[in-house]
């Protein structure tokens, strides 16, 4: 299939599915590209170190930053927007979208990964969205995806042909922790906690859903949380 | 249909397509909200500054402008990379994609519309796109259009629908020229070519797009066109 089938772009967070999803893209592929996209998010920082230091760990032979602050700016999310509080984690069953939902997100970071796999004749991009067991977002849905995915197929070069690759999206959150562990992911090098920098805190809905499935999975969490002592790994009682 | 369907989010470069789709959706909608986005283009500080005048001549309600420089770093086109040139116009008929496409670029400018509109409850986003008789980019195509609204109604929240509009996509060039002159568009006010910002050149595959569509609507074209003489409107015999 030529040279666009062999690089995989892999858009990363720094978080714990999207490492999973570029460990499935060099499985898969053998090459990555990955990229990251920073949009205003309160944890940017910390999520760029993060992001950074899985590119080295997982081999990426090419990595790309973009800067989407627009999408902070237009606030609507407590993810972005100073002026609104990031909520602990909601009781199960939680329902509608949650606050943290930024609108249309995953279109952006799916529309500059398409145009730069495009630019380096890459002919996949790997985002390690999860339906049923993660924030429902509806930008995660796989209605969104392969919609997505036709848009990418009409909008690109007639010899260009994108997949959008998803190998997460029907997981249970435990069973990706236990499926980046089989492919070796450091899992000490990501980040995922909304709300602060230095110690995750535990208590957001990012920190319990990570904490949830370390627990699921019978893997304790290798990264530091607030109020967490010597002797158990789990926070606040989660 | 409540707040949502008032106000239409307009994608506005600066240029004639553009300012004409602003004036088709303030006659559908009453009330326009004209987004802007910076990637890098050459003439990218005089399209804002169109932009600008645009969007007050035709009372847009609000603005805003979107830095999303990635685009431009990605290279791959001559329209934001400093090291290709911009070519002339190319002998028509013109085979295959022009060396100024920006790859997938119309899904990022799209996918930013629909956050804001997301964002501002907006139910329309329209764009300027063209598809037989302009650039021959594969994302001003019907079925990209359509593609892509399919994946923003699959993406936003259960309570959005936002349609993408493209009221010129199958006009003649001269015939939007028309249409623009009969709602009252202030084409004095807009800017196209691809090269330079002072005066047009005249001659990129924009200017001799922009020059041919005034022709063939019979209107005077208001902007100055290097090699211009008083007696004609035209530029360099085109």
């Amino acid at each position: 299939m030529g040279t666009r089938e062999k690089i995989a772009v892999v858009l990363a967070s720094g978080g714990v599915d999207s490492a999973v999803a570029a460990a499935c893209a060099r499985k898969d592929c053998g090459r990555i590209a990955m990229l990251h996209v920073n949009y205003g998010q309160r944890t940017g920082k910390r999520e760029l170190e993060a992001f950074n230091a899985l590119a080295g760990a997982l081999g990426a032979e090419r990595t790309f930053v973009a800067e989407a602050a627009y999408l902070g700016r237009m606030g609507a999310s407590s993810l972005t927007d100073p002026n609104l509080p990031v909520p602990d984690a909601r009781p199960a069953p939680a329902a509608g979208i949650p606050s943290t939902y930024v609108p249309f997100r995953n279109a952006n970071l799916l529309a500059i990964a398409v145009s730069w796999a495009e630019a380096i004749c890459s002919g996949a991009v790997y985002i390690g969205a999860v339906q049923e067991d993660g924030s429902g977002y509806p930008d995660c849905r796989e209605s969104f995806l392969r919609a997505f995915e036709r848009a990418a197929q009409e909008g690109t070069r007639p010899e260009t042909s994108i997949k959008i690759m998803a190998p997460l999206l029907h997981e249970k959150k435990g069973e990706i922790v236990k499926l980046g562990a089989r492919l070796g992911v450091p899992f000490e090098l990501t980040w995922s906690c909304y709300r602060d920098e230095i110690v995750a805190c535990g208590r957001c809905e990012s920190c319990v859903l990570r904490l949830k499935s370390f627990a699921a999975a019978g893997i304790k969490d290798p990264i530091p949380y607030a109020g967490q002592t010597a002797k158990n790994g789990l926070a606040h009682g989660a």
